[in-house]
């Protein structure tokens, strides 16, 4: 128990992860993706109806071993209903799932589709969704998983552009890409490898420099604890001494059955490290999402959640439990439809294999994270170790955790792209704790970083409402008159 | 016999392969790697000593299964005599043959070092040399061969320079990639690839458009040809006209044991082909090493090659055999020193197991050649499928013609590296065949063709020596001074 609270999570995007080596189930770690498949169906009503196809695409592009030239279906959607040929196409480069799900949650693309008369692609990653190599296999070993990572997709993504515009007798067209997230990341990596495929990137909350140490361990809850910081002192406060409260709770005789009952859970708990990680989970999302637009998979709670959790949190009468109010904060998170009964924290572990998004980070996408005394989280020193034999006994492999700087850069990014590359937005909300991780500054004329101080997790790319503040429609305006000079620098250049 | 003349050599840099089907042996490829081995000892007097090195170096970057793991050892040569940390680093890009062959012939790095006070590194590329991943097994199957391609080299080379600067605690010395032949190619494409660790990139006659139909594929017999005529029309005429002799010579009976006596073999001729590919590898390489400086592996014969081997056809008395003229030019490329009695034409098969090089051009350097009408060479439509289903029986592998291409582009390579990239000299010499694919235009301010008109293949890259003409000093002066431009510009950005 020596280790007790010493705890962090260590979260991509849509997925998290628990590191505590204290709570570490032997085999498996932990994944929150109910997120994801609880609010996938909340689709914008502008949605396009996309045309799903599959593309036969070589197991390995890096490699000529027999295996190498096994042949999966890649997906893909497309829409062309805006489309003239030699037109612009503007490509989606998917991330860690399904592909559905992006272009459900992309709006913009489709939004500013008519006024570019593009295209739209949208493609899949490897090993996500339905473009699985192996079928139902493909996540069962670190043999068949080991054919997943970054530098494949981006192969996979040039090689289907290229037949695609090949196929339809329009290999002048500009090709754009876009992506949030780790997407976003795809993206940016894909102008910078492939810029004789995309003549531009659009890369929205793509956290590139969140490896191998160039951004501060501790930046990630840093930035979480500073959203609650601004929206209210006392309630960052609250929930930074949540974590005593609930340590006592749990160390108390019966605990685990009082705590169950203080979380309402649906069953009895097991580990009081489920509660921390479910309330943490509450404030790293809403944090992510804070700002949230009606089209966001936020809805319920649109505006600035991070508001209204510590409206909550501060409305509490003086002297309640910090714990009792930090429960409150994030039931409004689980529970933003008032529907639910009780609260599953310990969800049953997927029996589907191992998760895709856990692998990567496992062996490129490694990004520790630490949690400082300044933040409102429980302290946390990273160890990589741990880290290092958490991979190995889950998915057989050994973290390569220099490699994604190596391949992709990242360090000292502004003086090696001053005078190399262009082409790419880095666009960044400062209420996302990802964009610590991002490119904050312009580095040349045409490698632009566009910041909003109230953005949240690539909340340009959601479709449009009738909600949004000026500065989100500023940035998407900035957006569109960008990739309109790429475009027509482009067509001007083909002309010469 | 109905396609008995329909041949066409295909050859990069010193190997080269002969795709004739008729001749095609089954199960192998022919190979004259004799120039290499025989001249591999012809050392430059301002050799500098180089220490060797091994790095440990992961058999596959881009996949993450159990045996991507797998470690085997990579050598490299170091010199540090000139260098003091912070100090640049002159990294070769090693190309395909023992790395020690490469330092021996690169003597312009050499020369240059004192005065940038550079560290000089030159790496062996994966699968040649000392650099076997399965050791002596390596060339043996598919499944081996399979981790030998351009993209696991440069990752190896990335990895490799990061970690050295590390070990010498000198992170921030910027590094300059230097490459000929496919070497260029690598140079080119780490710069592209990988700017973030190369500050620039000298790509000596590096044909990275030879791919995809980029450039005609009749241009490099066009250009070789083009050498003998600005020599001697004559010339060009006798050589063009060899090779019907050749052919109404083996139609005689007893035709092959005229041609046995006629070529002055060691052993009786088993077939034509063997002759006419022994008279065409004459050509090529002459034509590549035209213009030839002391420090060359064509010292013996300094000057312009091409111009002798016309002196001595044209001096023939009138109404001499074509056959006898062309025997006898060639044979002042194998017989430079006068001392060969007789003429190896029929190489046993190499039994070290398949030719690394040739496998490249079966699996990702696919580079078809055709013989035009216009040429002096025997015509020769490529056909695309037979060389296929030579790769095939021959390695067990499929081409991938369209990779380099989709990997690091090349069409339309103007427009596309016009807003992108930085830092590359293409430098190429007009005498040399291989400058057809090469790029022969400035693209930007500072991605620069260097060409020569008398400039030979990669004459740049050897050491100077005193009867250098004045075209190749100043060449290699400017070379200097681009360099020297980028590294001051690193430096002043350092600063800023």
């Amino acid at each position: 128990e020596r280790k007790n609270m010493s705890a962090c999570l260590c979260l991509l995007f849509l997925f998290f992860t628990i590191f505590a080596e204290a709570t570490y189930p032997p085999g498996g770690f932990h994944h929150l993706s109910s997120l994801r498949q609880n609010r996938k169906s909340s689709k914008s009503k502008s949605e396009l109806p996309f045309e799903t196809r599959y593309f036969p695409q070589n197991l390995d592009h890096f490699s000529f071993r027999p295996e190498s030239y096994k042949v999966f279906h890649q997906k893909y959607l497309i829409n062309s209903r805006f489309w003239r040929k030699g037109g612009p196409i503007f490509v989606y480069t998917g991330n860690e799932g399904d592909i559905d799900w992006f272009a459900s949650n992309t709006g913009f693309m489709s939004d500013i589709a008519p006024k570019f008369r593009a295209l739209l692609v949208f493609i899949e990653h490897r090993f996500y969704g339905e473009s699985t190599p192996f079928g139902k296999k493909s996540h069962k070993s670190a043999e068949t998983l080991g054919y997943l990572n970054s530098q494949q997709a981006l192969a996979d993504y040039a090689i289907l552009i290229r037949s695609l515009k090949q196929n339809l007798s329009s290999e002048a067209s500009p090709v754009v890409v876009f992506g949030g997230s780790y997407g976003g990341m795809l993206a940016a990596w894909f102008r910078l490898k492939y810029p004789h495929i995309a003549i531009g990137a659009l890369a929205s909350s793509a956290p590139i420099l969140h490896f191998d140490n160039i951004v501060p361990l501790t930046s990630f809850y840093d930035a979480i604890s500073q959203d609650f910081k601004d929206a209210s002192i006392n309630c960052f406060k609250v929930i930074k001494r949540s974590w005593e409260e609930l340590e006592a709770v749990s160390n108390m005789k019966h605990g685990l059955p009082e705590l169950s009952k203080k979380f309402r859970t649906c069953k009895g708990l097991h580990s009081i490290y489920s509660a921390r990680d479910w309330l943490m989970g509450a404030f790293v999302y809403t944090a992510m999402v804070n700002y949230a637009t009606a089209a966001n998979f936020m809805a319920p709670l649109p505006g600035y959640p991070v508001e209204q959790m510590c409206k909550i949190i501060d409305g509490f009468p003086r002297g309640s439990s910090n714990l009792d109010r930090a429960f409150a904060a994030a039931s409004l998170y689980y529970n933003y439809s008032g529907s639910e009964k009780c609260f599953e924290l310990e969800q049953p572990t997927d029996d589907h294999g191992l998760d895709g998004w856990g692998y990567q980070a496992c062996t490129e996408m490694v990004m520790p994270m630490s949690c400082s005394n300044q933040s409102m989280f429980p302290p946390y020193e990273n160890d990589y170790e741990a880290f290092e034999e958490q991979c190995m006994s889950k998915y057989g492999v050994k973290p390569r955790p220099h490699w994604i700087t190596t391949e992709f850069g990242g360090k000292r990014i502004e003086s090696v792209l001053k005078r190399f590359g262009s082409n790419i937005i880095f666009s960044n909300g400062m209420q996302d704790p990802w964009s610590r991780g991002g490119v904050l500054k312009n580095i040349s004329s045409s490698i632009i970083a566009l910041v909003t101080k109230k953005g949240a997790h690539h909340a340009d790319l959601r479709a449009a409402t009738k909600g949004d503040p000026e500065w989100l429609k500023e940035q998407r305006r900035q957006e569109v008159a960008i990739i309109e000079k790429w475009i027509s620098e482009y067509y001007r250049d083909m002309k010469e």
